[in-house]
C-alpha cells in the first residue's frame, strides 16, 4: 500500500521548507539511483551526492538548498529524520485490526487496554496487561504477570517470562526471549547445582529488540534495559546486566553478567564484555571487540582485548607486517654478526 | 522407518555399477566403523580409508572399485552425492498428512496449493500463498501477504513477515525469522527515530535456512538470498544484503546491511563483514574473520581485519612467538652496546 | 510470592548450623548491600568481605562463623550452595497447573503422564510422551516420536523435531530447537545436494539448554548432550557432536560437526571450534577462542587459533606493544649503521 502526497502536503508534514514546485505529486521513496520523477529521494551521506545530479527523483529531501538549485527539494536540518518521517507517510504501518482472535488465549485475568490487538494463537497468561493500543502478534506468548506498555509491538513468537514488564512504545521483533532464566550455578565437586532466578526483565520506554534476541531474567532484582536503547538480532544480554539510555546494540553482541552500560554507548557486531564491569557513557567498542575491564566515559576502543581504536588499527597493521619485522631482525643480526668479527678481528690482528 | 533394498535395485536407482552380490539385501546406512552386514557405508574422505578393510559392511559406496576389489560396491563418480541419495532411499522423509489442521488458522484470503499440510496451531495470515505441496509445521506463521512456493519445507515456529517472498523447494528451519525490521535510526541529538523498514525478503529457490536464523527486510528495495544457497544456522543477514547463487553460509556469521556476496561464496562460522562492501564470486572467508572492505573474485581470506589465509596463518604463528622475536631483540641490543662500547674505547685509546 | 521462614526452620532445611538467634523471621534474600532485617543474605565471593560489617542483613549465609561473630548466621561447607537451596524456599518454582489446556493439540497416539502440564497452544506429536510432572510450556512444539523424561521444563516455543529424545530433570528455555537438520551437503559442479539428517538428538538427564540455543539432529546416529551438562543462550551446537558430562557452553558459542568434548569442559562465551576434533576432559577455553586441533585433558587455553592461556596473555601484551618493537629494532638499525660506518670508516684510514 503506498499512499500520493503532493509536494507542498509532504513540506507541511515534514516542517520542510520547500524549493521548486510544490504541486508535484510523489508516490513513495527510493534511493537516488532508483527514484523516478514519482519518487522522493534523500540526500543524508555526503558519499552519494555524485548521484544526486544524474537521479530522476521527482524531489530530493536535502539540508542545504545549493546542492541542487534547479531540482524540487525539501530543506530540512536532518534529511535522514526527515526521510524516515517521510517513509511512515508514503508507507503507513498496517495494523491488525483490534481485538482478541478466537484463537487466542487471553486468561480471564489478564487485562487488555483499549484498541488492544492479539493475534492468531497468541497467548496472554495469567496476570498479564497489556497497555491500549498494543499488538501482540500471533504466536506471541506473555507467560505470567507480564506487564506491557502502550503502543508496543510484541511480534510473532516473542516470549516474555513471568514478571517481566515491558515501557510504552516498545518494538519486540520475532523470537525474542526475554526473562529466561540467567546462567548461573553452585558447583560442588564438579556438579553444577541451579541457582533459582528469582528476578525480573524491566525494558523502559521506546526500546526495540531485534530477532531471537535473548535478556535473561536477573539473579535477584533487575536486568533493565534503559529508555530508547535500540538493541539488533541475536544478542545475549546476561542476568543483572543493566543498559542505559539511547545505547546501541549491533547484532550477535554478548553482555555477561551484571555488567553495566552507561547512556548512549555504541557496541558494533559480535562484540563480547565479561561480568561485572562498567562501560562508560558514550563509549563505543568497535565490532568483534572482547571487553575485559572497565572502560572510561567516551572511550573509543577495539580489538580483543581492547584497546583505544587508533591504537588497534595501528597494532594491526603491524601484526601484518610482523614478518617484515621479522626479516630486519634477522638481517640484523647478521651484519651485527660480521661487524662484530671485523672488530674482534681487528683487535685481534693488533693483539698479535 | 527403514526401508529394505537389494544393491542391484540401489545401483539402478543410483545409477552405479554394481561389483559382487547384486542380490544382498540392505537396511540401512552406517559409517564404515559401526556397519555391519546389513548395512550400506561408503568412502568419500581418503582420511577414512584404513576403515574400509575392517569395515563390517554388506556393501560400499566408492569411486575406485580397486579400492576394495573383494567387496560388495557401488561405484559411481561422486560417492557423497550417492551417500545423500541413498540415504533418501534408506529413510524416506515422512511427511505430515496433507490439509489444514482445525486448530490452525489461515484466512479467508490466503490461498493454498493442492497437498499443503498446515500443521497444529499454524497461522497462514492475510493475502499468503503457499505452493502445492509444501508443509507448514505446527505453530509457524505467515503474517501477512507472503508467498511460499512449491515443496517447500517451513518449520515449526518460523516467522515471516509481511510481504515476504520464499522460492520453491526452500527449507526454512525452526525459529528462523524471515523480515523483522533493519537496524536502521535516524540519530538526533542522543535520541534514535526509527527508520521505518519497508522493504521485503526474497529467497529464491532451492535456498535452505538454518535454525534461528534471522534475515532482516530491506528498509527500502528487497534483502535477497540467491538460488540454492544454505544457510547455517544463528546467521545475521541485515537489511538490503544481497547474497547470490550458491553460497554457502556457516553458523553464527553476522553480515552488515547492503553487503553483497557473489555466488559460490563461502563463509565460515562466526564471520562478520561490516555493511556496503563487495565480496566476489567463488570467495572463502575463513571461521571467525572480520571483513572490513571489498573481496576481490576468489579470495581465500581470514582474521581480523582478513587478509590471504596463508598470510594470516604466517602471521598468527609469530604473533604466538612475539616473544622469541622481543629475546633476539634484546640481545642483541647488549651485544650491539658491547660492540659499540669497545669501538668507542678502541678510538678512544686511539685518540688519547 | 515470598515465603517467610524463621532462621531456625531454614537452618534444618539447608542442614546449616545457626549462629544467633534462630526465631528471627526473614522474608525474602537480597545482596548484602541491598538487604535489610527481614533479609537473608550471603557471602560466596570473598570480593564482597568488605560489605559485610555494614550489611543491614537479618542474617547471613557464611562458611566460617568467625568472619562475623556478632551477627545472626547460618554457617554451611558451601555458601553458594546454601544460597540456591534458600531461593527455592524462599521463591518457589510457580508451576502451570497439570493438564492439558484446551487449545492445545496433543495427538492421540501420544503418551502423557502424571500431573503433565500441556500449555495453551502447545502442541505434542504423534508418537511423543511426556513424563510425570514435566510442563510443556505454551506455544512449545514437540513434533513428532520426541520423547520427555519425568521433571522436565520444556518453555514457550521450544521445537523439539522428529525422534529426539530428552532425558529427567532437563529445562530447555524458550525458543530452543532441538534436532533441527545438520548443515550437510553433497556439492557437485557447485550445487549443493542435500545431505539427509536421519539422526537424532540425545539429551542425558539434568541438562539444562539456554534460550535460542540450537542443537543439531546427527547425519546418522546421533548428537548427545551428556548428564549434568549446562548451556546458555544462542549456542550452537552441530551435528554428530558429542558433550560429556558436567561441563559448561557459555552464550553464543559455536561446536562444530563431530567434535567431541570430553566431560567438565569449561567453554567461555563465542567460542568457536572446527569440526571432527576432540577436546579433552576439564579442557577450559577462554571466551572468544577459536579451537582448530586437539585439546589435551586438563589444558586451559585462549586466542584464535589457541594456545596456552598464560603464553596467550603475554602474547596479547605484546602484539598491543608492537610499536616499541618497532621502534627499538628502528634505533637499533641506526646504531649499527653508524657503528658500522665507524668501524668501515677507521679500517678505511687505516687502510689509507
Amino acid at each position: 500500500m503506498t499512499v500520493s502526497v503532493t509536494l507542498g502536503d509532504l513540506g507541511a508534514r515534514l516542517g520542510a521548507k520547500i524549493v521548486g514546485d510544490a504541486g508535484i505529486v510523489l508516490r513513495g521513496i527510493r534511493p537516488l539511483d532508483e527514484a523516478g520523477p514519482e519518487h522522493l529521494s534523500f540526500l543524508h551521506n555526503p558519499k552519494y551526492r555524485s548521484q544526486l545530479e544524474s537521479s530522476r527523483a521527482g524531489a530530493v529531501i536535502v539540508d542545504d538548498p545549493e546542492l541542487a538549485p534547479d531540482r524540487n527539494l525539501l530543506v530540512v536540518e536532518h534529511p535522514y529524520l526527515a526521510h524516515a518521517r517521510a517513509l511512515e507517510i508514503f508507507y503507513p504501518e498496517e495494523l491488525p485490526p483490534p481485538g482478541v482472535h478466537p484463537s487466542a488465549v487471553v486468561d480471564s485475568s489478564a487485562c487488555l487496554g483499549e484498541g488492544v490487538s492479539v493475534g492468531p494463537c497468541a497467548v496472554v497468561g495469567p496476570g498479564c496487561s497489556v497497555g491500549d493500543r498494543s499488538v501482540i502478534a500471533p504466536g506471541a506468548v506473555l507467560v505470567r504477570d507480564v506487564a506491557v506498555g502502550v503502543d508496543c509491538r510484541i511480534h510473532s513468537r516473542v516470549v516474555v517470562e513471568n514478571g517481566c514488564r515491558i515501557g510504552d512504545r516498545c518494538i519486540l521483533h520475532a523470537g525474542v526471549v526475554l526473562g529466561a532464566d540467567g546462567f548461573g550455578f553452585a558447583t560442588v565437586d564438579g556438579v553444577h547445582h541451579k541457582v533459582p532466578q528469582v528476578g525480573i526483565v524491566v525494558v523502559e520506554d521506546d526500546v526495540e529488540i531485534g530477532a531471537n534476541t535473548c535478556i535473561d531474567r536477573a539473579a535477584l532484582g533487575e536486568t533493565r534495559i534503559g529508555r530508547g536503547t535500540k538493541i539488533d538480532n541475536l544478542v545475549q544480554i546476561a542476568h543483572n546486566v543493566v543498559i542505559g539510555e539511547g545505547s546501541l546494540i549491533v547484532a550477535q553482541t554478548g553482555i555477561s553478567g551484571s555488567t553495566r552500560l552507561g547512556h548512549h554507548v555504541v557496541m558494533g557486531g559480535q562484540v563480547g564484555t565479561v561480568g561485572h564491569i562498567r562501560i562508560g557513557d558514550g563509549a563505543i567498542i568497535g565490532a568483534k571487540g572482547g571487553v575485559i575491564k572497565d572502560v572510561p566515559d567516551g572511550a573509543f576502543i577495539a580489538g580483543f582485548p581492547t584497546q583505544p581504536y587508533q591504537e588497534w588499527v595501528r597494532s594491526m597493521a603491524q601484526v601484518r607486517n610482523l614478518w617484515k619485522l621479522r626479516r630486519r631482525l634477522t638481517e640484523m643480526e647478521k651484519m651485527l654478526e660480521r661487524l662484530r668479527a671485523k672488530v674482534e678481528g681487528e683487535r685481534n690482528r693488533e693483539e698479535q
